[in-house]
């Protein structure tokens, strides 16, 4: 068992100096007490007292190859001892390998790469360029979203993570995106949600003008908001609405890229290529902060003679390229594209479906790869949430329960009102896969209780 | 002589790739050719052929270590090897340690710290503090200024890189700042300026309306627009303007802070405390990409039982601050805060003004510690700038020529317009230094040739 040996007196002094001086996201600082971690290794991290958890979340959806990823650790170090870091006027060698290493794995014609610090850098200049290479305004987004926190990316982000940074840019537009289990669109099936879901969208172009909008932004698979798998032909029609009005495609690709859905990229799954494509998390599993907009020629072409007004001190860090470039021959190396795909084909997919059928508190489940989400209800037959929309704290409840029960359990969850989200790092076991079903099948029953 | 032993082919890689797949920040990129850059050490950093460059501007002004300090290159090894990353909902040992220590350098009350990745982060969660903390909306920022280029940092940024941008965030006001030799205010000295410059703010106040303004955010010493250090007396001005009407002071230290002004936040130098002040850049000497808003106590209170509605997936990222609290640690043991205000008291200071003694395109020269400006003029009497406002590329002409021939005898220049930036790591030697100057006397007769 691979352990660091932590005193007691090095807990007791991280939890005081965090509580006396980390102002934490997303928080009311005094109703926290984030814990200490010390320690991971793939799957699992570990706290000062020395219990292990299963992290059934890969952190936030971005340990792709796990904690520690030896190959990953070794390039950091490497490039430490070399060059940490060179300004982005210059080139660097692990910067232009890891472009090179993308332009390779990505599909069509996505072959320049803007490098940013994480994934709001990336939707803010995927924004931007699209605004520039079109000469237009308007970016639609989707309600039930999450693109990052910066101004541009809280705008065009479509939850109510956004209210409290409101007004804030111009020219968004949000509308309904697929959802087959909640439908805006009252649809009875998956076919006619995409087809509902597509004429919404089109109805919507009309209104704001066709000529007016720069470019429509979607997650892949929606990813926070209840990982809403797109129903087959929805992202193929947004493609052909594009297409037919001049406006740039942008998927964000955050948390769908780089294997998550047992494709390198989400969108190949559904066989379509975007203009722009935004990624962050797993491009290095974490280990260096990292973003990426990957450009296709065409757009790239536009500004070779025009200058490209955006930018950041750090684009193309090389500590965080050569950590990206470490984590994509990996993955290439180990078949963990491939693993993601035969854990969600034969592991989580089955087994969540089995809960499903035990557990009535399970309303949904869906996903593919490493990215599956189980939507929680008050009742199946009327689909009630178990709890509300925007629900945090004590109005949580049974949720609430059932995260603090895993965790006493030794297992890691991601939960987003009622939906767990299931995105375990892509190098995960069947065994440790299994593993983290089973502590689920003990903990739906608190929410089962909550069932009437 | 530390060299890495690198081929031509290495080289050849290099800049075929790059141009080929990485998409360049604020460029046009068929006009650029990055040179590739093999590695660096302290002051230097040199090509794939071995030439060496003196670093006269810190990269983008960050590595006030220089490249590659020992301990920070050590503490990231040290912390690879133990654990890269943790989500900000836990706790961690170098995000706790590297927050403690930044509340004990900091003045006053600025004792908490919501680390984001980068300067234009920080900026954009400071605007969100200062809105969620007042309940009002209106940013007051300054004309002749840079926050960073996502779409809020962009925004309040006074400098024509916003222009391609807008329109951005709502609820931002701009006004003139204090600037001497180029007075909004037609001053005749820094006294005059002082007092002129904050009647103006105060005007400026007057009619938006004090109890709708959320903060006023300023460079502390003006950066990539000039060098502009505000005269005696003026922020203090501003601290009082902003406890009179209740506004949040912003300080903008993403230059200035860990110690490139000779102290170790350049707002000690004027005596003034502010409610927030953002960094980035030299808190890690750019190793790996770290930004923070340093939060006053009143401020971090009012989010004890209320939610702060921001975040970031890498918010304390553990590897990004382990090598923070290694660069301030090493700051703190080799005296390197002293040795910049040294280098600016008894070498650049001098040194700059004996070159505007002698180069007539020289009109004014400003700074302190390892930080200033040369200011190029066609004639010192009329003040004419050598090239124009928002010169780029062809428009740059001698200014530009200027910049080729230091690089082509080794020495690397940040240049704006028709302003220098001097601004070596902290650690510079004299001798350094002087080479530096000595290379900067001979290329200024380029710029005097222009002189009419």
């Amino acid at each position: 068992m691979v352990r660091d040996f932590v005193d007691m007196e090095t807990e007791e002094r991280v939890r005081r100096y965090d509580r006396a001086h980390v102002f934490h996201s997303w928080s009311a600082q005094g109703k926290i007490d984030p814990l200490p971690i010390a320690g991971g290794r793939g799957c699992e991290f570990w706290d000062f007292e020395g219990k292990r958890y299963l992290d059934f979340a890969s952190q936030l959806v971005y340990t792709n190859l796990g904690h520690q990823h030896p190959k990953v650790v070794a390039a950091i170090k490497e490039q430490a001892e070399r060059l940490c870091v060179i300004q982005p006027a210059f080139a660097s060698q692990p910067t232009a390998e890891l472009a090179h290493a993308i332009a390779e794995l990505a599909p069509g014609d996505l072959e320049m790469v803007f490098f940013t610090n994480g994934g709001a850098e990336a939707n803010e200049n995927a924004i931007r360029l699209a605004r520039m290479y079109t000469g237009r305004h308007k970016i639609l987004a989707a309600y039930r979203s999450y693109h990052g926190a910066t101004h541009g990316a809280i705008t065009i982000t479509g939850d109510p993570r956004r209210w409290a940074s409101e007004p804030a840019i111009s020219g968004v537009v949000h509308f309904c995106g697929p959802y087959t289990y909640r439908s805006s669109f009252f649809s009875k099936d998956e076919k006619e949600e995409c087809e509902r879901a597509l004429a919404h969208l089109e109805e919507i172009i009309q209104y704001e003008g066709a000529h007016t909008i720069a470019g429509i932004i979607l997650e892949t698979i929606v990813g926070t908001n209840g990982i809403l798998v797109p129903p087959e032909g929805y992202l193929q029609g947004v493609r052909e609405i594009c297409d037919k009005h001049g406006i740039v495609m942008i998927l964000d690709e955050v948390m769908t890229g780089f294997g998550r859905t047992g494709y390198w990229f989400g969108c190949e799954g559904f066989g379509v290529t975007p203009d722009l494509m935004t990624c962050a998390k797993g491009i290095t599993s974490g280990a260096v902060p990292l973003g990426a907009v990957v450009i296709s020629r065409k757009i790239a072409d536009a500004f070779q003679d025009r200058v490209f007004y955006g930018g950041l001190t750090y684009s193309g860090h090389p500590l965080a390229c050569a950590a990206g470039l470490a984590a994509v021959t990996a993955m290439k190396e180990e078949g963990v594209v491939e693993n993601a795909k035969m854990i969600g084909d034969e592991v989580l997919g089955p087994g969540l479906r089995e809960l499903m059928d035990k557990h009535p508190s399970v309303g949904d489940v869906r996903g593919r790869g490493c990215f599956w989400g189980i939507e929680l209800v008050k009742n199946r037959e009327t689909r009630e949430m178990l709890v509300p929309f925007n629900a945090s704290g004590a109005e949580m409840g049974p949720v609430g329960e059932l995260g603090h029960a895993a965790m006493n359990r030794g297992l890691s969850l991601m939960i987003h009102w009622n939906v767990i989200m299931i995105a375990p790092p892509l190098i995960i076991t069947p065994e440790e896969a299994q593993r983290g079903l089973a502590i689920l099948d003990e903990v739906l029953e608190i929410t089962d209780r909550a069932v009437s």
